[in-house]
């Protein structure tokens, strides 16, 4: 059960994070393409009352790290919210990868049952650990992940599903979607690429 | 393991697909209420290449069924795209309902390690169950979720967050944010109801 804890949390939202950085890339790319001022794609929202770009992406992190760091016990970094270019929004989202990336499968263990306390500043939040990935943490990361990624697509940026998804991990693919899907064939590749690797050295 | 399957995927979609309901019953009412045609709102997108908040809504009971269906192994039930009104969605999300409903925690023992096959008219897609749940429904399902909800948000309907994740399942909240979430108070209040009843007797 803890292995799923783990499982569940931290390669998802790692995952996602390299989805995200891509995703801002290529916006940035465009951006740069159809001469337009990054500043007005930051700062761009769907409503007047939701939350723009850059904060969208902060608050991705700020669940990712959030969950993390609680499932597996330890103190939650606080990263300043001052970025206001694509450059500073990357290494955010890598900031929050070279968090993540420490934090081990044994950590998790037992968070399921385990009592999350988040002490705003507003009052206070608890759950289960089961709970709060559940309920909290997975909704809120996949609501402003899907919100800036819409708010690209509204403005837009040239991407699709395929780049929200990412490429599926453990995803096998037969036939036309394969290939739409960037996924590892259902016949194993490793050799192919065993073979580009070769090439690659020469 | 097997339990925490069921309870991170059955109840989570249970949860969300009320919400939903909601949030669609509210985007009704505000379309009457502004005299706006209900086709207008049912037909809208964020960009003309993504799909109308009828689409959106569609795909999200498909998700929701067909983790369910796949992780208890039981046939996922077909459902013919054919709706143009809200009560119409409204009654295929209660058709979703009434199926997740009979989906019970021992028919997903074991889903984490079995192999889950989708057939689709250009491919197959495989994965473990655990990355069909973490990997491909629980992300699609989101998505779609929460394009239903920036699509309603950028056409002025009156919802927010609190709207969108709901009670939060297991949350129990003390201070502003108590009354914010709409959440069951940190403290019990079995007692503090009981001792109102009681004043209420004398």
């Amino acid at each position: 059960m803890s292995e799923l804890m783990y499982l569940s949390s931290k390669p998802m939202f790692v995952h996602h994070l390299k989805n995200l950085s891509a995703i801002l890339k290529t916006a940035a790319r465009d951006a740069k393409a159809r001469g337009i001022d990054p500043a007005v794609i930051l700062n761009a929202r769907l409503a007047p009352d939701m939350f723009t770009l850059t904060r969208q992406v902060q608050i991705v992190t700020d669940h990712a790290k959030g969950c993390c760091s609680r499932l597996a016990d330890v103190a939650t970094p606080v990263f300043v919210d001052d970025e206001t270019t694509f450059a500073e929004l990357e290494a955010r989202i890598q900031r929050t990868l070279i968090f993540l990336k420490e934090l081990k499968a044994p950590q998790f263990a037992g968070s399921e049952s385990r009592k999350i306390v988040m002490q705003l500043p507003i009052g206070t939040l608890s759950f289960s650990g089961l709970d709060f990935l559940n309920g909290w943490s997975l909704p809120n990361f996949y609501f402003h992940y899907a919100t800036a990624y819409n708010i690209l697509r509204h403005n837009g940026v040239g991407i699709g599903k395929r780049d929200f998804l990412g490429v599926v991990p453990g995803m096998k693919a037969k036939g036309e979607i394969a290939k739409m899907m960037a996924a590892k064939p259902a016949v194993k590749a490793k050799k192919k690429k065993k073979q580009k690797k070769k090439k690659k050295q020469k």
